[in-house]
């Protein structure tokens, strides 16, 4: 599953100095701040660290960084992430999923920055399993319909090898990760608490399993609480993780349309899973597909053709069933019609109730015969026993 | 609900001569023919009539009207009509659906073409009711999913003036047929049989309705039984007669389609209905809306909003539940999450929890405290009893 330097490698050409710095920034200020991304951006994290430390950093970044850029808990953050089993992640490593990521310095929105630091528990290798993957979003309050749904495209996604990417919450969310886990693929969650937490609690064996098959992420600093700002400002970094972004159930306003609407802002195509139109859940989805904003997903291969393979993951055709008279040509079809259920006519009385000339109604015949779809007795014609009418 | 010459004025410039020649014209080719249509165009109808009884027309049309250009039965077709309750419309009738119609000229496709005439039941103005109409199409095996969105997408557009048109079959036609008379609207089928004749015979007290609120109308003359070829080239006339084309629930290959495909090519919107992606019935409204050919609707407004009135009938926006924390900047909402559920906070650590600064969490805590999400007691804050934490 794993191709390139392997989990043991990750982070080792990085200094602890780099290291040091970025755990100290991750906790400084909370995310997402474009202040900081630009002074790590301009000094490096090392003297960007220095200068928050010191207070030599423009007022913006000031006066976010005043609650908590005293505070100095670089050692027990390491602590409390390695006792919970999870590691630090940097954009000097070779393992940082810099692809997905590279999404936020194309996009204008001030509140859609990359992460100064990932936490990470788990072996698999992030930069692996952002290649093909998919971000599957919902709500929580998910109806079965919705969570039938979810599953059902993650299990087929994962069985080609897609990576589902999702927040590990209640509804479409649990619903999406054991769905990719019955498909035998890996899945990440993306947690909006720190890395030693596990939300919801009633989650704590399926995050588990999450970390051990695949991953789970998340940029806050360990002992951090979730809260209602902090799961929308996660989800910018889920809308960014996923090739594309499916939508299975949201109400008329929603985090999953913010999430919707961070994967648009990052170039990432979104797509929404109808429902019923009875159903208040998917009403979001529809407004997502009726405002031009995702494109319609009826089938899990249709959101393959989507985050695939390019020319390989295509969509296969719908299979039908075929019907006897399937591809009969219009006279054809007209002298087929024509016969009545029960009684036997002479060719001219078909023309007549068809409106097809003598030698059409003569060509059609031997057609429909040569299917088995009429049947010749004593210069007149009828259709078999027992046939439907059209 | 009618307007200009009312139902007794029908006809009543139209000779006779012009009245014989499209009831013969009407049964001797059976439609669509564009090579009638031309003749007509050309000649008129009664030049025309002469013209294929003599046999002096083009080949292509000779040979189309081989089995019945010989056949006379006009007396017969105007006594069995009208001993139907059925009257005859011509092309040349102020009452005549001349605008829908008119999309038929712009058309290149060979099988879109008007018909020749109309046999009529039913007391209204063909002309007014196209004025504001809409087409509602869908499976005869539909789902109770599909019957109750036929009825409710009818009810409430008839309730807004819309005139329904359908195909009295039945399944999502008959629903729509039921919720466009619920809701107080006249209400047009188009068969695809004589207008002697009642299809589905189940149907016939539905079909006695609605010639008393509206109209039936059809193409085919007198004795002329239903077919497979004639329900698809009926639906160009259901596809041309409603101002958009709203499909319920379609298969994946379908009669349906050929309309939405009918009414595209005659430039009429074409609206679908989601459905829950597992239903086989839903498939075919997912892949219009997936191909493009079809805009998702989810609400009856929304369809509204397409064939109702410019301007007049936009969509309502969506009503959602308000929380107490809408509205909310981003620094307020994260004071408001880091508040624990059941621990009282002085602010300090309020600030070094949400990492806002010392100012921006006073501001904060005054705004929730005067919106009632958090109370001060001797020092500290906490949250309300009893509230959801996000």
């Amino acid at each position: 599953m794993t191709a390139g330097p392997g989990p043991a490698a990750a982070g080792a050409p990085v200094s602890e100095e780099i290291r040091r710095a970025r755990v100290y920034l991750s906790r400084a200020v909370e995310p997402p701040n474009r202040h900081l991304v630009a002074l790590v951006d301009r000094y490096g994290p090392v003297e960007a660290a220095d200068r928050l430390r010191r207070g030599t950093v423009p007022d913006a970044l000031l006066r976010a960084a005043a609650a908590r850029r005293r505070i100095d808990l670089v050692d027990a953050d390491l602590d409390a992430a390695a006792g919970a089993g999870a590691r630090l992640l940097v954009p000097e490593d070779p393992l940082w999923p810099a692809w997905p990521f590279a999404a936020f310095a194309g996009c204008r929105r001030p509140d859609l920055v990359p992460p100064v630091a990932l936490w990470v528990r788990g072996a698999a290798d992030p930069a692996v399993l952002v290649a093909r993957s998919v971000t599957i979003v919902g709500a929580r309050a998910a109806t079965r319909y919705g969570l039938h749904a979810a599953a059902d495209f993650a299990t087929t996604l994962a069985r080609h090898g897609i990576v589902v990417f999702s927040g590990a919450a209640f509804g479409v969310d649990a619903a999406a990760h054991r769905g990719a886990l019955a498909g035998g693929g890996p899945t990440v969650a993306v947690l909006a608490c720190g890395p030693d937490r596990t939300y919801p609690a009633a989650h704590e064996a399926l995050i588990g399993r999450i970390a051990e098959e695949g991953l789970v992420l998340t940029e806050y600093p360990p002992g951090t609480r979730p809260g209602r700002l902090r799961f929308l400002v996660r989800n910018r970094l889920l809308a960014a993780l996923g090739t594309g972004c499916l939508v299975v159930e949201a109400g008329a306003r929603s985090g999953t349309q913010r999430t919707a609407s961070d994967a648009t802002a990052l170039r990432r195509p979104v797509m929404a899973v109808p429902g019923p139109v009875t159903s208040a859940l998917s009403v979001g989805c529809h407004e997502l597909v009726r405002g031009g904003q995702a494109v319609l997903v009826g089938r899990p291969e249709d959101a393959l053709e989507i985050v695939g393979r390019f020319g390989a993951d295509l969509t296969p055709p719908l299979v039908t069933e075929r019907r006897p008279t399937d591809g009969l040509a219009a006279p054809t079809l007209a002298v087929h019609d024509a016969l009545p259920a029960r009684s036997a006519w002479p060719p001219s009385r078909i023309g007549e109730a068809s409106g097809v000339e003598p030698d059409g109604v003569r060509a059609a015949l031997t057609e429909l015969e040569q299917r088995g779809l009429v049947e010749y007795h004593q210069g007149l014609w009828q259709r078999p026993a027992r046939r439907d009418r059209c």
